[in-house]
């Protein structure tokens, strides 16, 4: 699949990075990593966001809510995930865990959207305005959970009017068969395109000249 | 699973119950026929439909857009979907397959939601609104496609606020894997309880002594 | 106070051109017709879409709902305004009243946005997902009223990150101090131009070479 | 004007309790100081969140983007107030200016909403989705101004389908003309209640028994 690029109206969208989820020793790194390394996860996301600041393209970091004491007590019906949240204190603030990994940091001229507090990067947050405001016509969501933020987002995405675009080995998930929904099944409903990281970058290296 | 529902906060969104979907003959029934008949569809959203009326739980009707001549025509990228659409004139306007399905009609009192273009009922209509302005905190998601606009329909409505409820076989998809993609691998990230329609009616029954 | 327009990224909303509104004979006229004939509302919208439609630039019609038997009965908490349709039954559907202005009628290529239950053509609506679909970065805000609809779609045009243009003698309210609002004390706060239907029409003219 | 609350679905909303605007000393206070010297606005503050305590009615926070280096400098259109407050640097963050008035601190159990960029304290913000994980239906906005984020924020409430109260002497601005078209212009077409107040003092201690 070829797909091209205007440097000046797209946007990589990096979501969620925490060394909870990403770096050895994270809280969700041992559901993560089989399907993580059999990808090449970490070393793709270094390469679509270098690929992009080579290119120029805006790079957006869309995280979720860092957990605090008393998240989530008082809602009248927190999800599946924020309940396993408030025992686990994923992406606690002020831990390492609820820090971005160290290769993939925000650098001057790179946009950090408001927390999202459940799935989509777009849900409760500025993104949908940082992205108008940047003249922002194209989405790359890169990141995890290849099925719930990346997913959500990107339907998202697509709701509010984007041009949505998946990456399947800059992404993970829990079980190989979510990435087979997510790519194979649900993504091709939803998204324009969904490319691999190789792919990508070459798309981004034509844009370039 | 149980799951107790307040009647006069709760209520059931039935999504596209198209004749081109549900009913014999319609365009799209033979993809989903053998799902559909495998988890009984249509019995299943006429008894979910049946239980709601008894318990006075209000009934929303969350359609897709009926198509018309010009759709998408203009836009700048129309997803797979919608250019599928284009070329099939899905639910088209005025014709047989646009229409709803003879058992699932709107009745006296019930909602009919702004047209949705794509996945999501929430999505450019004004399906919250309603919501607020008849009190609902807990949503009932029945219809079709299990993994697009049931999936995205949800997704939102979690991300909203609402309490959101799948009904596990009163919806249907394409293929097998997809049912088990929106029910066993994404529905537990986001949806508050994943019930059967049996399930479902007796939590009704009870809410209405 | 000059503004630059790109044709191809700008879009005129015309809101609730309804004869009940703008024509003589219509419900609300009465209390319209001081400030309205003062600034030659009809005349001006005439002329801007016509100058719109030269320039080849976008217009969209921002409807408001037209009354319906029902509508707003078993809303938890209709505003004032809604309270005041219902008795007077404003801009009822298959009535001359909730018909557009003969002058003012869509033309092949126009986009007719849904109907809005409120003062805000955005929202409940797909306004943003078809501005965003026809890749349109300003709007320029006519019709009426001033300080109701065309304020409430100005104020969360800016708020979703559009560039907003109000137009003085396109639009119209019930009384002059109504005007002054909109377009001294308010409009300065939130809209990037305030031009009149003169200024407008030398910008889009400009535009066209 | 009456009006009843039921205290577990009611919240207040105080918007931009910022030194900057209401204490002496900020760097907009001069603007503001003669109206809301006229309206008792920081004693009626107080009053306003007294009595919401005593009631146990969700108080929520909902503050305006403090400022930072580089805020607003890539935006495609930033609008008029934000090109100002470029200049000023009003409400800095880590500046006195920046901080809440010493008597309008949040308490334990207290909502500190995301920041807002702009007028409305629920665009781009969680606060739509905070009030329905309370189950709030009405909510009572309190702050400033009274015409810019006061009036945007109560805009979008009655859109959302939100039940909108006005306080027409806990609020400000920088002239007397924009409170009178605040509550007898444009109020009266979009708020359910516009109280003083001591009447909503006496509907929230009644609401108590």
């Amino acid at each position: 699949m070829t797909q091209a690029y205007d440097t000046r109206r797209t946007a990589v969208l990096l979501v969620d990075p925490y060394n909870d989820f990403i770096s050895e020793g994270g809280k969700l790194w041992p559901r993560l990593e089989p399907v993580a390394k059999e990808v090449g996860l970490v070393d793709h996301l270094r390469t679509v966001i270098a690929s992009a600041r080579e290119a120029r393209i805006q790079v957006m970091f869309v995280p979720h809510r860092q957990w605090e004491p008393g998240d989530y007590d008082t809602w009248a019906h927190p999800n599946p995930t924020q309940r396993g949240i408030q025992e686990r204190h994923s992406f606690a603030r002020g831990t390492w865990g609820g820090e971005f990994h160290p290769d993939l940091q925000p650098q001057a001229g790179d946009i950090v959207i408001h927390q999202h507090w459940a799935q989509s990067g777009f849900a409760n947050t500025d993104l949908d305005f940082q992205l108008k405001q940047h003249d922002i016509s194209h989405v790359v969501v890169v990141g995890v959970l290849a099925n719930t933020c990346i997913e959500s987002t990107s339907r998202f995405a697509m709701e509010l009017g984007y041009h949505v675009t998946l990456v399947r080995d800059a992404t993970a998930a829990f079980l190989p068969e979510m990435m087979h929904a997510a790519h194979e099944l649900n993504g091709p409903t939803f998204a324009h395109a969904i490319l691999t990281t190789e792919e990508l970058v070459s798309a981004f290296e034509a844009a370039r000249t």
